[in-house]
C-alpha cells in the first residue's frame, strides 16, 4: 500500500473502500450462461461463493436449510437466540418491534437472561443435518474452546470462529488463552477464522491451519466500530492485502491454499462483485439477506456487537424488505439498486469482463474513483 | 493513467468523472459568432456534434425528424416500443404515469409481451426517410445479426450497435458469436459501436471498421450499473483514454479517423462541454432531451437496461421538463442549470477559451478539482 | 501546479478551492491593535483591502458612498439599473419580490427594455463625486470602448473592466476588437481588469498596463458557470497562480507592481482571509454585502450573468440579512458564521499568525485539507 | 508532512482530520482487563488520560469533583461564570433556555456585566481543594499575569493557560507582553499551555518550561474558527506534528518529557482513541461531557470564543443528553455512537490492537481513508 505521512513521523497506509473502486471492462465479453460461480472449500462444493453471516437476523436452522437450497452456505451463531431459547420466535418478534430508543437495552437483557445451552446446540445442528445440508456454525473466540468441541461432536461440518478482530497471538494475563493452532489441529472439522484486515495478521491466522480467513470486522450496515473505537480498514484494501497474504502463505506452506472470505461492508451486489475483483474467494454477507421477507429477523438486522453488555458497537437496523431469499439470490428482479439477484449480478459482471470463473475474475482490471 | 495500489498486488487506474474536472480559460478569447460546432462522420455533415441516445423516452420517428431540424442526429431503438407496437402512444403514456413501485415490472411486461416486428422496422425507417433526414437506428449486439440487415435494406443511413459493454471479442460457447469485423465489412452502411471505456477495448472496436465508437455505459441518470454489477469507469478518464486509442489507431491504420462519441453521464451542458475537452468528437445524450416538453417520454426517462428481464440496472426517472427540443438545443434560456441552450453553452465555452472549432477545442486546458 | 493525468495524453492541473485550504498559525502571535489592513492602489489609499463587486444588488451611488465611509471601494456597474432607469427603486423592488420561477425572464426584460444612457452615467458619477469619495465604475469588455471614455470624462477615478473571462488577445472576425493595451494607455484613469484565472492569462493582462487584475469569474453564490459551460478554476489555486504572474511581471517590467484582486467565490470572512494568504492584494466581494439590511438589493443578490439574454449563468439568490454595511464591515457581531465583522476577522487572522501588514501576510503557512 | 503546491509558489502541507484516519489492528490481541489507561503528569497520577475542557458548560467546582472521582482531570475556567457570579445557577439556566437567535448577544452581556472577582477565584479553588482532588484552573493568555498568581496562591495544583492560539513569542506594541518562560519559571505550579498546531510553535511552547502543551484550537463542535478567520489544522496531523516536537525537545533538553494533550475536535470515543494513536499523551474534551445529564450546562455547550465581544467564533449548541458523567466515562452503554463509555472504548481499542499501555499505543498502525 502507498504510505502517506499523517504528520511528524506517523505514517499510514492509504486505503480504499468498495465505494472508491470499480471494475473496468476489458477487451473481451462473454455470455452469462458461460460463466461459473462455483466455489469449493475443503471437501465441500457450493454453487455460489456466498456465505451468510452468523447473525440471528438472517440465520436460523430453517433459513440455513432454505439458503443451502439456493447455493449459499449459512452459519448459525451458537451464541445467539437459537441456543439460548427453545423457542426464539417471540424473542425475534420483540427485537423487530421494539422502539429504537429501548431496543439496545432490550437486546442486552435478551442475550444475558438465558445462557447458551449445550443441548440446544446439539438440537439445532441435528435439525440442519437432518435436511442434508452442509452444517456450518459460528462461535466467538472467547467461547471457542468451550463450544466448538460440542458442535463438532454434534455433527457440524464447518466451524466459523468469528470476532470483530481475531488474532493468532491473543495475550491473556491469566494464562488461559486459546492456542488457535493447536486447537484447530485437534478439532476434526475445517475452521474458518476472522476477522482480520492486514496482510500480517492474516498470514498468522493462515498459519493456524484454518481453511479460510474472514476479512473485515464483520459488519457495515449493522455496526459502528469506527465511531466507537476508531478502528477501520476500508474493505477493498483489506481484501487485496489478505489476498496477498494468501499468496505469501501458499509459497511458504508449499501449496496450501487458504480461502479469503470478505466479511461485511457489502450492502449491494456491486460491492460483492468488487470483493471478488479485489481477490476474495468467497463473500460472507448479512444485511443483503436481512432484506428477505423470509428472514428470521422480520426486517430487523443486528449483529452480536449490538448487544455487547457495556460497549455496544452496532445497532438494530430496520431494513427495506425486497424479496424472498430465492429472489435475492437469483432473481428475477424488479429493482435496480443491487439488492436482488446477487448471483445474476455476479454472473453479469464476470460475463461483461470476459471471465468464466471466479479465480480468473480476481485479475479483472479496476479503477479508483471518488465515491 | 496514474496507477495506484489498492492493496497487496492489486493496482488500479486513478480515474476522473466530469464532476472532478473543469476547463481553464487561456490567454485568448473569441466572439461566439466566430465559433463552429460543425461535425462530419462518414458522408454526413451536421450543424452540431450532438447525437440523441436510442431510448424510447427521447427518440420516436417524429422526434428524430424534429431533432434533425435542430442539427442533432437521433437514433431510433429498433428493439423499443416503435418496432413492437403499431401504436406505442398508450404504452408511453402508461410508462410515464405508472407508480414508482410497479413501473419496472410493468416495463418488463411491455417489452416482453410484443416481439420486434420486421415490418414495423421498415415502416419506421421509411417514415424518417420520407422527411429527408439522415436516418440512424440502433440495435443491441445480441440482435445485430438479425436486425441490422433488415434496417440496412429498409434504408437506414447509420447503424448504431449499442450495449452497456460491447467488445470486439465476444466469447460464446455455442459458437454463434457475431464476428463484428466481418459483419461491418459486409454491411453497406456506416456503423457506430459501443460502449467501451478503456484504450485497449476501444482500439479493438476501431479495428472492426466502425466509423465511430461509443464511450461509456450508455447511461448516468437512468442506470445504476455501478450499484448492481460494480462496473464503472468515470467518463472524463474514459473519453481521454479512448481518444488516445483514436490516435493509436490513426497511426496503425495509416490514417483512418474513427470518431470518439461520449455516451451518457452528461446531465448538463457543462458535462457535454467537458466531454469535448477530454477528446470527444461528438456526444450522445439522453436525459438532456428527456427534459423536453415534446419528448415522447412525456417527462419520463428510461433506457433498455431498466426493463431487463431478471436484472434491471436502471429506473424510470421522472424529469423536470424545461423547454422544447428547440429551446434545449439552442435557447433562449431562462435557466442557469445547464439544461437549456446546449449548443449556446458549447459555443460560449469555445469562445471563452479562444477556440474556433471542435477539433482544436480538444486541446483546451483543464484542471482537476474535487467535485 | 501539480499535473495529473486524466487519461490518455490529457494532463490537468490539480487545483484547490478555498474550502480545501486553511491557514496554520506559526510560532508568533500579535495583538489585533498592532495590525494594519491598509491598501493602496495607484494614487489612492484605503483603510481596508475590500472592493465591492459592481452588482446592482450591492452597489448603488448611495451604497458606494456609505461603503466608502467604512473603508471599502465599491464599483458601480455602468450597465446596470442605475444607468438604464432614472429611478431604479421600483425595479429593484420587483427583482427582490418576483417568484423564483419567473425572475430570470423578468430580469432579462428589465435589462433589455431600457438601454444604458450616457446622461445617467454622468449623473451617477457626479452624485458619487459630490460625496468626496474615490469614484469607481465598471464596464463589460464588450462596451468598454463606448462607455469607459464617457465615465472618464465624467470624473470616474478608477475604471473596472469586468467580464467572466477577459483576455488581452480577444479575436474578433469583424476586425473591431478592442486593443486593451492601447485603450488603457490612452485612457487617463487607472484600470482594473479581469477575470482571469491562470498565470499566462494574467501575465498578458498585466502587460496591458492595468493597475490591477481580477482573479476568478466574478461569482460563486450567484453564478453557475461550471454547470453551464464547464469552466471553473478553484480560487485558491487561481489566486496563487496570478500572484506568481505578478512576480513574473514585476521582474519583466523592471518593477511595476500590478495588484492581484480576488473576485468572487468568497462567501465568508474565512474565505476572504484565505485569498490574502494565497497572495491577493485585495478582495472584491458581492454576496457578503448583499446580506446587508441597507443593500440596494433588499436581500436579493444577482450578477450580470443572471440576466444574459439567451444563456443565463447565474440566478437571483435570496440572502439571509445579517446586519448593516457598517456591522458587516467592522462589527460588532453576534454571529459565528463569518458573515459579520469581515475586517475584524482579517485582523484576528493576521494577529493570530503574527503578521502586521497584508503584504507580509501573503507568506503565511497554509495547509491542504479535505473540505 | 507531504508538501503540495496550491499554485504559483504557494506550498501547503497536506493535513488529515480524525475523520480521515483510522486504526488498523495488528497481529496481536489482548484482553481488555490487561490494559492500563493510567496517566501521570508532574507529581500527579490519574486513572485515565482524560482532561475536561475549562468551559462553563462542563466544569463547575462540583462537576470537577465528580469527574475526579471517575479519573478525569477537569479545569475550572477562572474567567467564566463561577468567578464572575456568586450564584451562577440562574445564569446557566438562562444560557440553556435562551433562543438560538438571541443567545449570543445574551452571553456577550452575561460575561461583560460582571467582572472576574479575586475573592471568587479563591473561594472556588478552596471548594475543590476541600474535596481532596487535584485542583486545575484555566486562564486566558491575556489575563495570565493577573489571575494565575492569585490561583497559585489560593492552592491550584495545575494551571492551564489556554487560548485558541498561544505562542511563546507574542508581539505587543505597548511593551506589556507576557514573557511565558519567565512567568512559568517563577510560578510555583506546573503549567499546561496552548493551543498550538504546528511542530515549530509547539517546540517554542515546550521551551517555556510547560509541563504539557495543548494541541488544537480548543473546539470543534462549539466553535467555527475556520469559517470566521480561515484558520484550521486538521487534528490528526496537528497531534502527530506536536508529538514530533516532543521528541525534538526531549533530545534538545536532555530528557524533559512535555506532555502532548489533544484539545478539541474529538466528538466521539473513536476520535479520542485516534488522538492517542497519533501520539497524544492525554486528551482534553468538552462536548463529550456536555452531553452528561449532570453537566452544569444542562445540555447546552459553549466555549469562551462564543461570547467574544465583537467577533464570536463559536455558538451555544444544544446537545443530546446521553447519560451521567459516570456512564459517559465508564459505561455501561446502550448507545453505539461513541458517546458513552469513553474509557471502555479506549481499553477496547488498545486490547484489539494488542497494546497494554498508552505510551506503546502511540505506535499503533493507522490507515488513511476518505472520511
Amino acid at each position: 500500500m502507498a504510505e502517506v505521512l499523517i504528520g511528524g513521523s506517523k505514517q499510514a497506509a492509504r486505503s480504499y473502500s468498495f465505494d472508491e473502486v470499480a471494475i473496468a471492462p476489458s477487451r473481451r465479453t462473454r455470455n452469462t450462461e458461460d460463466v461459473s460461480t462455483a466455489w469449493n472449500i475443503d471437501a465441500y462444493s457450493f454453487e455460489t461463493p456466498l456465505l451468510v453471516a452468523p447473525m440471528d437476523s438472517v440465520v436460523s436452522p430453517s433459513s440455513a436449510i432454505e439458503l443451502a437450497g439456493h447455493g449459499a452456505l449459512a452459519s448459525l451463531n451458537l451464541e445467539g437466540v437459537w441456543t439460548r431459547y427453545a423457542d426464539p420466535d417471540p424473542i425475534l418478534e420483540q427485537i423487530a418491534t421494539e422502539s429504537a430508543e429501548t431496543v439496545t437495552a432490550h437486546m442486552q437483557r435478551i442475550y444475558a437472561d438465558e445462557s447458551v445451552k449445550p443441548e440446544l446446540i446439539e438440537q439445532r445442528i441435528k435439525e440442519m443435518s437432518a435436511a442434508g445440508i452442509v452444517v456450518s456454525v459460528a462461535v466467538s473466540p472467547q467461547r471457542t474452546a468451550e463450544l466448538a468441541p460440542i458442535a463438532a461432536k454434534a455433527g457440524a461440518d464447518i466451524i466459523v470462529i468469528r470476532g470483530t478482530t481475531v488474532s493468532a497471538e491473543h495475550v491473556n494475563s491469566d494464562g488461559n488463552e486459546l492456542n488457535l493452532k493447536e486447537f484447530i489441529h485437534e478439532l476434526d472439522v475445517p475452521v474458518i477464522v476472522g476477522g482480520c484486515s492486514t496482510r500480517q495478521a492474516a498470514l498468522h491466522l493462515m498459519r493456524t491451519g484454518a481453511a479460510g480467513v474472514l476479512v473485515g470486522f464483520g459488519g457495515g450496515a449493522s455496526h459502528t466500530t469506527a465511531d466507537v473505537v476508531g478502528i477501520r480498514v476500508p474493505m477493498a484494501t483489506a481484501v487485496a492485502e489478505v489476498a496477498a497474504a494468501r499468496r505469501d502463505y501458499l509459497d511458504e506452506s508449499g501449496g496450501r491454499y487458504v480461502h479469503v472470505i470478505a466479511d461485511g461492508s457489502m450492502g449491494s451486489s456491486g460491492d460483492i462483485v468488487k470483493a471478488f475483483a479485489c481477490g476474495a474467494d468467497a463473500a460472507m454477507v448479512g444485511s443483503v439477506f436481512a432484506r428477505a421477507t423470509d428472514a428470521p429477523g422480520r426486517g430487523a438486522h443486528w449483529g452480536a456487537e449490538a448487544w455487547h453488555r457495556d460497549l455496544p458497537r452496532g445497532e438494530r437496523h430496520l431494513m427495506n424488505q425486497v424479496g424472498t431469499f430465492a429472489e435475492i439470490m437469483s432473481g428475477p428482479s424488479t429493482r435496480a439498486d443491487g439488492t436482488v439477484n446477487i448471483v445474476g449480478a455476479l454472473r453479469k459482471a464476470m460475463a461483461t469482463t470476459g471471465y468464466s470463473d471466479l479465480k480468473e475474475f480476481q485479475r479483472v482490471d479496476m479503477v479508483v474513483t471518488t465515491s
